[in-house]
């Protein structure tokens, strides 16, 4: 439940290698595979493309123009998590800048998730640290009020709880509760698999219509062809 | 008139040739050519820079969520078109990935105009198949509903006929209709001219205030100069 | 004072040598050394990634749909100006392309800023013009109704004076005025060596709740830890 | 075609008895009665509650800020006609008031339907003169370009050919072609007719999914319930 | 956790005797007097003014364009729910008419709260049957994909558990755990005492300023009047 | 200048019985009255409609979620004056509800005019208490940082000095400053007695095409008519 003013410690992070397994199926795939679930919403675009990461949520509950837990959550960070940063209402600042980057890195983050802005986007792009954000903003932010670090939180329309797994690349963000991993990664192993050879059927000049044996449905369903 | 439920085999294309003398010309050119119409509302913005494509449409209109009728539209694909897809109401979802691509390319599209989302996009920009959208999201459809395929479309604010030359690069998208053509590769060619001494004249430091006799009209219409 | 139909001719710029300090510092570092004043709103892009520009504001006051002023700015612009456009209503049409670029950078202008518009941006971006703006579109504009040269305006959100100092990057545009020029160069200065050391420090893995002596004041507003 | 500069006066309305038959069917049962076709985007709302409004469409095509064409199209309006107002860019300007609207009902309009602003609201409100639009603004505009009057438009997302139905209420604009009408009138009487029983029904507690007989199909498609 | 294709008829609902002293507070108050948890966007509007309900939500997860879990969900309707619905994508549809308002009200539900659009707004005010929408729209969804009834969804931002309690007035929508309702019903009632105190005072030209003693953190915080 | 942190209690406010004579001209008059400068942007919208008041500008510069400076602001107002609140960016909270509308009543405010949300609005209606505003929410906001009083502020769009007359109804809000009031009381009134007199000529059917001498600039712009 949403409490402010606390840190959990002790979270359970979702098991490390099978994550790993999951990232480079990409965003695409990983959703399909668990049922389409746990997506975040399209405004949530990389700094720079190219980038695709995977890791375990440290959740963060900020105020709006405050990023005070952010810090505290650098402390929370274990090597291979990821940030995951929501607000308690809607803000364009830039709670994060190269000097929280250098801070995150050195505690082994992967990126940060911010359903906000972020700034020093050059110089981020420069370390290599990925950030999937809202907007971009050098707008700074004060510390003044508490909010949480590892509560579940609702980050840019999708429930994060402490230790999900999260997957992120140029088509967008995504959240792996711990408990669908093991069942994502076989049937997205198997959507990738059968994937090839669909991907060259296609290539060869064979229609989905055929080759998903779409014509009798669509007819079923009333498409008439004029000519 | 919109129908659901057809598709229209028998369409007539424009002139392949006049249609690949407007692509080089640009999307601004072409669209002030033609007297300033056609051009699609500018959050229709490409997947990767640089790309500039021309072609005939074939157009699509899909369900909210739904992208059946693009594996219809696949099938009437002719070497040298660009599919157009416009959605019964406003959608974010990623109608289109790496598979349809790979199917549209085949066939002989050359980019995908679409006023909803487009997954997949790291591969698609490997692949080098443009797509203009209005955003990039994983989620994916599903395959329930029918529409129609080449019937005439209202896509991002533009009516796009079957058949019209489509023009896109990085400043957008612009319909050309049939008729139309012909005239605006001649008044596109005469301005491209014309613009050369134009940019030349400015690039010496010549004012457009000058070269376009502007001081009289600014004047008569009351502009005053403080010192 | 918002006058329309009027073009100031003798603006008092800021100090080039101090604004040509103000430009590396980077738009985050000169909003913050400025107490966080002048900021444009975060919509404004640039047409490329990794320009950093300052100069002094050439300030236009524009009607939408409507370039005239830019016309007549162009006149006056010195060397190492920044134009600011402003619009009387929001408007995203492209009110800048190739050609009055290139009148502008034989004029000296640096860049231009404009709460709308701008298209021909692939060949901005090869002639290495900047353009910070809402929007790209093709969508050109008449010259039909005055406007103002060199007034106050409001440009994304931020009071912009003739003169001001302009500063522009990845990060977005801020508007330093003549009168913090000075405090905010050395307040800078001051910021970035101070950032350096702490840099290395959480870099080394010093957590900032150490480096900025947080867990105090934290556990002062009550900030309680779970384990 | 879209053309600028022209004004057609000859055009052919859609049968006026017929048009009266369907305004007090309401947009949404139109709506569904055409086949889902001509709706405007949801951002079209009227000024006040509670009007309800059918009539033939007059169609302007206005530049941004310049509302010339509204003078223009006032002579063309017979009464029982709606005028729509396009802009060729989006523009949040008030382009119509209470002079326009005292013109406008003298001549016979039931309405304006605008995909921009409108001004003097309480004004209108007291004449009772309908309007729907995309905002309110008391920004007025110029008059100083030509766009057309009884062309193709596209509002709101919507194709509008001059002469077509238009009905408006609380729920929304939608558009029905000439040759539509009547069997969009006899369709929605039908519908109207059915669901006056299927209300009482559920009205009495009849559930949805057995007047419907969803049950099946909800269970073939996988439905589960879980206690 | 998200679940597609299932109902669970079996959920623990607040206890509606606590429940129903919430609605009367009020959203503002009820929010925070909980700890200002459990908002939903300000994008949440009611359909008509002054309506302020309370319930137990049932909840629906539907897809874009497809309204039929809003059938299936009738049937789990008890006297004092408010059905909650999210979508798994936005979407400005209509999901709602009179007809199902017609159901729900038979089967006991106060309210619908819904991330989506809404149409039939004139006889839905007319038959008192709130709802709190994303946007009005008349048009209609189709039946075809199984979403999920009484699952935890991600609402307007807010995460909304079955049973959960709803209050929704002019000022938004905010949901209540269960575990919270007991302590909020104390703090609120405490609140509320205290406020009328306040009242009094303000109205009788108290500053806030003395009454809750801010000059001297004001004073503190660096605060300067300048005559 | 923008300054943090300071509160200017002795500012220079229009003339009372002046700005009395502009509030009943409504902003649109105002507006055009003045050339046309000075209107917010049309997002800011009543909460509820049939307001129209006009008085002098105390501004307020607040931080996102942090309404602190509305308690220092009460203190400065006095009676006609409406308040102005900017915030140093976006931020969708309700900054303000009944106990700060009590307090700025009894102060002698006649509205607030503020960039961000508002709560408690059925509450502010039954007051009669006016508030012009982005949204309406329910989310509160702390106390913790130093904004400042009376500086001058950006909000809306526009440029707001203290002491500035405001005036704001069903239109939008509109802001005049001191130097100009008396003209635009001049300019309106004029308009006003000559807007009567076309009133009356367009009622009886007179087209504005005649009235206004429209028919030969429209013909030299090349206006055609076809039949």
């Amino acid at each position: 439940m949403t409490e402010l003013g606390v840190v959990h410690r002790a979270i359970k992070r979702a098991d490390r290698t099978l994550v790993d397994k999951l990232a480079p199926l990409g965003v695409a795939t990983v959703h399909e595979a668990m049922g389409r679930i746990g997506l975040m919403k399209p405004y949530m675009r990389p700094i720079y493309p190219g980038a695709q990461v995977g890791g375990t949520a440290v959740t963060v509950l900020l105020h709006p123009g405050d990023n005070w837990m952010l810090h505290v959550a650098a402390e929370q960070i274990e090597p291979g998590d990821v940030v995951v940063a929501a607000v308690t209402s809607d803000s364009d600042d830039g709670f994060f800048g190269d000097l929280l980057a250098t801070s995150f890195k050195a505690r082994g983050a992967r990126a940060l998730i911010i359903d906000a802005g972020v700034r020093d986007v050059r110089t981020l792009t420069e370390m290599g640290f990925p950030v999937w954000s809202k907007c971009v903003s050098a707008k700074g932010t004060v510390k003044a009020t508490l909010g949480s670090v590892n509560i579940p939180v609702v980050c840019a329309g999708a429930l994060v709880n402490p230790g999900d797994a999260i997957v992120a690349d140029d088509d967008g963000v995504v959240v792996a509760p711990a408990a669908l991993i093991e069942k994502a990664v076989a049937a997205a192993a198997a959507r990738e698999a059968n994937e090839a050879d669909k991907r060259a059927k296609l290539a060869a000049g064979v229609l989905g219509l055929d080759m998903y044996k779409m014509r009798e449905p669509l007819a079923k369903a009333g498409l008439k062809y004029i000519d």
